[in-house]
């Protein structure tokens, strides 16, 4: 048992409060890490702000980090002693019935623990001083500056790549280039188009970039993501609000019948909806990656679909995290992908509840809190 | 110009009226065919009944048809006076955009005139004995004996195959099987539901039987059904009425966690969402076959395609019709399909009402007209 600085969500809707927490050691197939940098994204808010009807309280949340192996439990094999790791709220098994089904990232092992807050074992290693449990999150928990992470949810990342950049990778770099990569697939010569500029957009249309897309449209309402979505890879930016008329006909003018592959990277479900319409007749087909509140539901008429395009949607971008994630780091390192100008604020964990509100503000695309 | 007799779609809501008409030879491009069969498809009736709000009349109704070229136009390469065809609704240019992709058969080179109840340089070559010229539909019009089809959607097919059967290919066999084999592409081994076991369903049915699929589960509100739809291949029937609590759930549970494919073949925008709903997690697609009334939508939480689920369609089975037609047509003289206990009714020109009132009472599969 040892103890940790963390930022717990004691309850719905209230700020994070940051203090000392116990921590028990890796048990069999665990690891300790100690997290050096995480990233705060709005699935973190979602839970933090109580809209997440799944939530679960007093517990530590964060999913976007990065650290180093400090201790490993029973029967783990694939990490040792100081080895450079970023923890996966999507696990990869590679044993279960989903690990082995190539058309699926989804490992579903861990899943009803994990779902629950606990470790695999159906406890938790973290407690308030007074012994209170308090619960995992996402299998991760990367606002705490040790967490106890499964092996099977922890890429091996190589010791060269910074910490502080690197843990974005953790979730929003993977979502937004995984969607184009392995959900998509979207082939050289491609039309796109992305809705919602923010930080999973901007990864999409890097993606898009690296995969040789010809036409990268992007679509937000803040004209100041403009300048960000080029540096990126945005060929064309449509602002809905200054569009008179349909924004639908506008897009499909704009690539000449549609594009061959839309994303939704707003949460938005009028704007899936929009993004389906958007896609080409005969085989557009339009991924969803935003997530949208609690009951809210996509519609469209069927004859959009029974005319050839297709609904889809991707977690995680697809990716299966330990096979996929160390390659992501070497796309960064190799300079294929640029991660640094998306880091717009660095906190330390005392300031980790100003990061929630830079991000309500639309003034952040990343905020990192180092420890 | 020639007088043949058609079935007449006067005005909506209105009986086919039989009638005497005048047909003008054959244009540029253009190809007369003798009418032999036609097999009465729902398609037809939407149309007749007005509901269809794009329905023009006069028409002459009918696109499921089979018979012998009489005459071709100037131009016409690809076929000669004797061949046995099968008219397209959805013609295969193999020029267009869209035939030149192969994610997609939608030909969309005589669209605009095809829509609008003309023949591609935007004529009709139907007319009433006073001189009211009568409009085309689909592209086909094989409620008449006698019909003119534009070259590049008539597929030519082996002369030993029986008008009386093959007709069906034309639309039900082709949508079914194309739907599995063209647009889903199910594997060897899947699991899978087809909704609906009407005209469509049952070679949806038989399509899956022939893609090797270990588990076809059949679910229609009509216990009628499920004699033929065993016949085709399936191994488990469901009846809504009976099943107490969610129809989701029974058939999550019953495909072992959901079914790699499943087909909507009822056209009701409630049953294509159980249909998604009922695909398996992470890698389950559902194809919409069935067509929605006027106005309706198909709705759903973003949740069920961000956890793998894909929502697609499909016009025609995905099929390039002069490519494809000729080989279903071969599939069914090799007998690896079967049509003839899905033509439940043979009906002359004159009962041609008749077979929609079979239709609207759930007693035909298909009724077919022998010219
Ligand atoms: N599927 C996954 O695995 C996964 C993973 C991480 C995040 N997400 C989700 O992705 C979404 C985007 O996350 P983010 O971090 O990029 O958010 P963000 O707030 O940084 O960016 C969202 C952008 O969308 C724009 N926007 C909002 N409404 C719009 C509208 N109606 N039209 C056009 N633009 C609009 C905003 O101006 C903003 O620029 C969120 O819903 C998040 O929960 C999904
Ligand atoms: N996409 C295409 O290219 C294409 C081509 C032809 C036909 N279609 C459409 O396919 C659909 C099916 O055509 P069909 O000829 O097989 O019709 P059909 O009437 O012969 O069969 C429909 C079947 O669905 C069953 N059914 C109706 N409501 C149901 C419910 N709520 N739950 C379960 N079962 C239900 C009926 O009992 C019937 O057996 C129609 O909508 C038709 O317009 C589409």
């Amino acid at each position: 048992m040892m103890r940790t600085r963390a930022a717990v969500a004691m309850g719905p809707g209230k700020p994070l409060e940051v203090m000392e927490v116990n921590l028990e050691g890796p048990r069999k197939g665990e690891v300790l890490v100690e997290i050096k940098a995480t990233g705060l994204c709005h699935t973190d808010e979602f839970t933090r702000s109580g809209d997440d009807p799944e939530g679960i309280f007093p517990a530590i949340l964060g999913h976007e980090g990065a650290g180093v192996v400090i201790e490993v439990g029973e029967g783990v094999t694939s990490l040792e002693v100081g080895d450079h790791v970023i923890p996966l709220y999507t696990p990869e098994c590679r044993e279960c019935e989903y690990c082995l089904n190539p058309k699926t990232n989804l490992c579903q092992s861990i899943r009803s623990t994990q779902g629950a807050g606990l470790l695999p074992d159906g406890s938790t290693r973290f407690s308030m001083l007074d012994g209170t449990p308090i619960h995992h999150y996402m299998g991760c928990s990367t606002f705490a500056n040790h967490t106890v992470v499964p092996e099977i949810a922890l890429a091996k990342i190589r010791k060269d790549a910074p910490f502080d950049k690197v843990c974005y990778i953790g979730c929003g770099v993977t979502t937004g280039i995984g969607a184009v990569i392995n959900t998509a697939k979207v082939e050289i010569g491609s039309t796109a188009i992305v809705f919602g500029l923010g930080g999973i957009g901007l990864n999409v249309i890097q993606g898009l970039r690296m995969a040789g897309a010809d036409q990268i449209v992007g679509v937000d309402l803040n004209a100041g993501k403009v300048e960000m979505a080029e540096k990126f890879g945005m060929t064309h930016f449509v602002n809905p609000s200054e569009i008179e008329g349909d924004l639908v006909a506008h897009l499909v003018e704009l690539t000449g019948g549609g594009a061959d592959y839309t994303f939704d990277a707003t949460g938005n479900v009028s704007v899936m909806r929009t993004a389906l319409e958007a896609a080409h007749k005969g085989w557009g087909e339009s991924i969803i990656i935003g997530v949208a509140p609690a009951g809210a539901e996509i519609s469209t008429r069927p004859f959009q679909l029974v005319t050839g395009r297709s609904w889809r949607g991707t977690a995680f971008g697809g990716a299966s995290g330990r096979t996929d994630v160390p390659k992501i780091v070497d796309w960064y390192m190799d300079g294929k992908i640029e991660i640094d100008p998306m880091i717009t604020h660095k906190l330390s964990l005392d300031e980790i509840n100003d990061g929630f509100h830079l991000m309500h503000e639309g003034k952040s695309i990343r905020a990192v809190v180092e420890y």
